[in-house]
């Protein structure tokens, strides 16, 4: 199937959402756990965190533009500085998808849905306890995208999970900690490592 | 395995590039095709395509803090404002793979690494010809991220095409497409569909 420009265009409304949502490939399936400053918990499934840098360790994801109905996650975010990102695992895509609801900021998202609050060290924001492959961040800014309203949320890792099993000859192997994917808006994939190259370097490439 | 924020500040450089690298979970593996204005093609391995918005198409791509040894991708795309997104398929992660190497701007990596330059429609950027998911993009705006020099990178979808094989249901199946993921900085995995669930309304959420 080819879709030009004026093709996409014209595209009704939910078969637009449903084939752009999912032309990237494969993405991360992750819980953000946070929390107000009244104490209010939330988390809800993202498809967007995005790595940015190592070092420092910068991690983003992209917010919707924000209405009156969503955004508890980034304003919990903007109250108190901290979140959470929780691997998806096999076992609990079903209660992570259902986070997705437009619940009133009263009700818990971890209460509602079937998961657990998992609160670790100093950190005050929760985890998601049923996920073995974890993060604690910190805030470090919101980069507005003026094209279409969203926002590139950026935070600085400062607790890291992983289950012992992750390694493999020095590589973290996502099939290992049996972490997901998502498909466009509602689609969960499991991963099946197929290969591994070297670093390349310019005299070390093969022949084609 | 924990690490808090001074153990990962701690790690040798080597490790941590190769753990930051894995936490978000599974990334999309994508060539970025581009040309030169002197018509030197380029194409390049990238795993931090993100989904920005449907209406309208915008996808943003992650570029490495900006050296004189890197940067063929962005020059070219700032050059003539035109680039392509291809999936990578499990035939030609190998190839795909080996772009990642720093050639010089007068050796396409179509050529050296045995990936084969298409051109579709008015288009003057290559499409990978091995790909059959790709898009041809409109260059929009490079967002600068200052934490760390990197920069978001968005692009329109004017051309799309998707396997005649890809939808089930009305969603994009994406092993179907034969579409794979990267962990890390050279992992590649196949992905296979596990569930798909409604879109989610707050009066449809099953008890848990």
């Amino acid at each position: 199937m080819k879709y030009n420009k004026q093709d996409i265009a014209d595209l009704d409304r939910i078969t637009k959402l449903k084939i752009i949502n999912s032309v990237t490939g494969i993405k991360p399936a992750n819980l953000i756990g946070t929390i107000s400053n009244n104490g209010e918990t939330n988390v809800a499934v993202f498809s967007s965190v995005v790595h940015l840098g190592s070092n420092p360790p910068l991690l983003g994801f992209i917010t919707r533009p924000q209405t009156e109905e969503v955004g508890h996650t980034i304003q919990n975010i903007k109250e108190n500085g901290e979140y959470t990102i929780n691997h998806i695992h096999p076992e609990f895509t079903k209660q992570a998808h259902y986070t997705s609801a437009k619940f009133d900021m009263t009700i818990s998202e971890f209460e509602r849905c079937g998961l657990t609050e998992e609160y670790i060290d100093d950190f005050k924001v929760p985890f998601v306890k049923e996920s073995d492959f974890k993060m604690g961040l910190r805030f470090k800014e919101s980069i507005p995208i003026p094209l279409n309203g969203t926002a590139l949320i950026i935070g600085e890792i400062e607790y890291l999970l992983l289950p012992d099993t992750a390694m493999s000859n020095g590589d973290v192997d996502l099939e290992k900690t049996n972490s997901v994917g998502i498909s466009g808006l509602n689609s969960y994939y499991e991963v099946k490592k197929m290969a591994t190259y070297p670093y390349v370097r310019v005299n070390e490439v093969p022949e084609f």
